[in-house]
């Protein structure tokens, strides 16, 4: 499949297709047209055309896509089929508001442990998710290698917890501590979630 | 102050900026060249001056910025000094986390209330923000209208919401229902923390 010179907007856009094509299969839609598609989600059917031709292109215009196959496909070339594991690192507000209610499976991920520097709270289930104390993490990870770590712990720990992540093998980071971590390998992919830049980008919005 | 024609990207940065500055300014930085600020930012000192210039440009070039006026300056075109009022609409595990962790005065924004359906709720106080009954919105809203509602209960309930909020003269959306609200009132600005999105980017990138 092709997957060269896909730009940051096209990769970003991937999730929300198949956020959109799951919802359509849920609702027993079973095929759309590239412009109903296109009117549904905001965008252009040239735009979801070219993205798509990204990839090599499915389905077939004029006859509109078949909605299971395009989302499978898009399911396959984001990954979610494969279900990484993941481990949590920091089980407070944000921490377990995540491993209550946050779909992990859906989004292609096996969250399998916790970790936290709290003692008391180590042995604790969350959710059906055991908490580890952090010292516990390299042994952990020795036993059971995890893809990614979601990091829900409080700054001033961060970039040094990002190295020793980063040492042990992990290969993402899904960033929640509202700072840049700065890598020293940089092929460990970092993805923010930064919730003061969003709230002052609609802040700049209604100032207008 | 020029403020046409701002790109989207361009808007995203300005929080960025002044998180960096407000960093650099706390640990007493005084002056700071394009240049350094471009390294500790991941941009390109040319970005940075065309970034400054859609707002008619500020500091020196050759003597670099004065880090307290610049960070002044982008905190007034983003508003963080207007202190918008806000209110919360979901006392789950994700509003509780906002409202315990969030600085929202630093982003610009004076957290007053909270709503939730759940009438066991109402009359509590989390956090220093009392919860009212979701029944009550309209009529808090008569005395004390508000600028924002941050939006953190379920998908449901939550277009139809989002067009309540429109309705009564609300400016600002801070979505967390990880769905896409249409809003009929386009002029109400929609900011969306999608974490499924953002967690597939993610396994995208792991799974290249």
């Amino acid at each position: 499949m092709l997957r060269e010179n896909v730009s940051g907007a096209v990769i970003r856009r991937m999730p929300k297709y198949f956020r959109y094509l799951d919802e359509l299969h849920q609702n027993g839609v079973a095929k759309i047209s590239s412009r109903a598609l296109a009117e549904c989600m905001g965008l252009t059917a040239s735009q979801i055309r070219q993205d798509f031709n990204c990839f090599g292109g499915f389905g077939q215009q004029g006859y509109g896509y078949n909605v299971e196959t395009l989302m499978n496909e898009i399911a396959s070339i984001i990954g979610v089929n494969r279900k990484h594991k993941a481990i949590i690192i920091g089980v407070g507000n944000i921490g377990r508001a995540l491993i209550h209610n946050f779909d992990f499976y859906k989004c292609g991920f096996n969250l399998i442990a916790a970790f936290d520097a709290d003692r008391a709270l180590c042995g604790a289930n969350i959710g059906g998710i055991q908490v580890h104390h952090i010292d516990e993490l390299e042994k952990f990870y020795d036993k059971t290698p995890i893809e990614v770590a979601i990091m829900t712990l409080p700054k001033a720990p961060a970039p040094q917890m990002a190295e020793r992540l980063a040492g042990m093998g992990v290969r993402g980071i899904w960033n929640f501590t509202n700072m840049d971590l700065k890598m020293t390998n940089k092929s460990v992919m970092v993805e923010d979630v930064h919730f003061a830049d969003s709230l002052m980008t609609l802040c700049y919005r209604i100032s207008e």
